[in-house]
């Protein structure tokens, strides 16, 4: 794949805004994305700005209101959503456990989970199965990858008890994009015995990804994170809650942001919205790096010519990936997002992908490992180079060789 | 008062290293406390450090692991304790949930509460109560302000049934400090039915200000906050948990920071001590932050110097305060701690606690209202100046006599 010169002078350009990318050929966005220069200055002058008026006055207390406010409607933005939807949390996994808490748990009920999620979510549904004795069924996705289909799969597990389905937007482990649209619906025209099946989505390798639409997608529940795909400071993500499952979540973990207050004080009801779920002091000055690092992000590109180059790069990674002949990617076809899977094959086994990953590592080729299944994980974002592959897949080469 | 002028020499170069006290007289220690330049200057280098090693890479994951590590003992050494016995939070009220939420609760149980207590911890419990159908009592404490025991106020409450005593260390309101070691004896040895009466402690207004081994003070649960008297950053806290309780305590919100997996990166069990509930991602730069401003303090004075200045400086603004006809300080007596709450007597009642507060924030002298009870609370912090507090004072009477 060539780029056009301009387009690639004009990347290049934009690069020198992001100091994690100087010094490595980085391919772990999906783990955490680096931050422009921009960012970490908005967060330094934040910080600055809380003490030249704070750091607790009436005036850091409005300007909180406010970036807390901003925020909220740059991430709705972003999303197709309105701000009373989103709630500001500090991860993917605050984000999925307020929806898991907030549900009020019958003996009867059951959580239909896929066998593709993150560990975090999975252990938060286990011990939803033990507090409150509910049933959690399997669905298999993995097996989807490269054949079958996703919906049918997930439309056979369901049942007339099923009230909650958590799945990924983008599964973590393989990269396959599921078909939300058609999961949701499917879900929310399932006959129940009591309530509607509400969707869970784990949204930590879409959002920053996918032109995403969420009035539209209909998910119940979508979680999401700043610090991957956005580019965003660590500790600083969001929930989705669509308004027809708002009014029955309760909130669990609750502090004074989520409450209003009455003339003396003490608690008379819940904020407003998305509001209602966040709990306390947060460290304020991620809430405009966050911002600009959106704002970055949209100087390159909108989302959908972001997403496309996302797509057109990772089809160069993989298909050089697969000419490798120690080398086994997941998919059988292109990636369709930036997650590329692979596999060392039989004849390297007296090496892990740990080692691999390890070697690479040390030439400052950044990927990370992956247990279910076993794989090594290399994510390009629109900001990769051509390059950058070039090199990861000679890194791959050498190891594979030296091995041999 | 008059300070030794050594010290006070000391303590103008000492206070030199705080941005956020060049501007203004400072008394919101209870709000936020303002951070030294080099924990501002802490965070934005392990904000550069993570995108030089990472930001997501085996080298940056050790860097987050050993800066967790260092920071849980940071925090128990400071507080009497051991590293396993902390949960690193972002805030009180988280603190506070993952101790409410973490009890198994039976209908048939019961929780006392303060009358004292801030509205975060008040609407947690008020849910948990709603979901699980459990008793709450509320002990009065405010009446024993100036006189009676809150120690047998508490005792005489207790009931067969009493589960949990949510209290504060030192309340948020009037700034009285409970006699926590003799309360948590005297609910230790009540003889309940089934489970021992656990205290939790919010301990916002404690740490960073009294001395404290929580080793002998027995507390079950002690949740606080880095960023008001210790001087860090926003968005990072604790939770001690002592050993007895630690075990039937479950994690609620829970994400892969506080869980181990097997070889196929399923969940397999919680991690070993207070690292359980800790969730996932964080903005871990405030980590080293806090450690900063932890030991920026300690190079002043010992938290027992450091106490005792901040009481004969409350000392001196209570006095100060009593002296004005139209201002009626809470405490008949000294302050115990850096807490000084008063009212605006009748005759100037026709302005409002909020107005002198914001009167007052225009002279850039920052206080805060409190609604329960009505009244303005000014903290000094061992970084207060005498002269401060004269002008305070002076800002007070003028307001009063503006009034008149």
């Amino acid at each position: 794949m060539t780029s056009t010169l301009p387009v690639q002078h004009l990347l290049e350009r934009h690069r020198q805004q992001f100091p994690g990318l100087a010094n490595k050929a980085y391919f772990n966005y999906g783990g955490q994305g680096p931050m422009p220069q921009a960012a970490l200055a908005a967060l330094q002058q934040a910080h600055l700005h809380i003490q030249q008026v704070g750091p607790f006055s009436n005036g850091s207390n409005a300007w909180i209101h406010q970036e807390t406010q901003q925020t909220r409607q740059t991430i709705a933005t972003e999303l197709g959503a309105t701000a009373e939807t989103i709630t500001l949390t500090d991860s993917v996994s605050t984000g999925c456990n307020i929806a898991l808490w907030g549900i009020e748990w019958q003996p009867s009920d059951r959580i239909l989970i896929t066998d593709c999620e993150h560990q975090s979510i999975i252990a938060a549904v286990q011990e939803i199965q033990r507090r409150f004795g509910v049933v959690v069924d399997v669905c298999p996705l993995l097996a989807t990858l490269n054949q079958g289909d996703p919906v049918s799969a997930i439309a056979q597990h369901l049942t007339a008890n099923t009230r909650l389905v958590v799945l990924s937007h983008i599964l973590w482990n393989t990269g396959q994009v599921l078909p939300l649209a058609e999961i949701v619906a499917a879900c929310h025209a399932y006959p129940t015995q009591e309530h509607p099946v509400r969707v869970l989505v784990d949204a930590a390798q879409s959002v920053g990804v996918l032109p995403l639409d969420l009035a539209v997608l209909e998910a119940d529940f979508y979680a999401f994170t700043g610090h991957k795909w956005w580019c965003g400071p660590a500790g600083v993500g969001g929930l989705y809650i669509r308004p027809e499952a708002l009014e029955t979540l309760r909130p669990t973990f609750i502090g004074w942001r989520g409450i209003t207050t009455d003339a003396n004080g003490q608690p008379s009801g819940w904020e407003r919205g998305g509001k209602r779920f966040e709990v306390a002091t947060s460290d304020y000055a991620l809430y405009p790096a966050l911002r600009v690092a959106i704002a970055t992000q949209s100087e390159w590109g909108s989302i959908e010519a972001r997403y496309q180059r996302i797509q057109s790069l990772s089809a160069y990674l993989w298909q050089q990936l697969r000419e490798l002949p120690s080398v086994h990617c997941l998919r059988t076809t292109a990636p369709e997002a930036g997650l590329v899977s692979f596999q060392l094959v039989d004849q390297v086994s007296g090496r892990s992908h740990r080692q691999l990953a390890q070697f690479l590592e040390g030439q400052n080729l950044m990927v990370r490992t992956i247990l279910n299944p076993d794989c090594v994980r290399a994510c390009v974002h629109y900001l990769t180079l051509e390059s950058e592959i070039d090199r990861l897949v000679a890194g791959v080469q050498q190891f594979c060789q030296m091995v041999g």
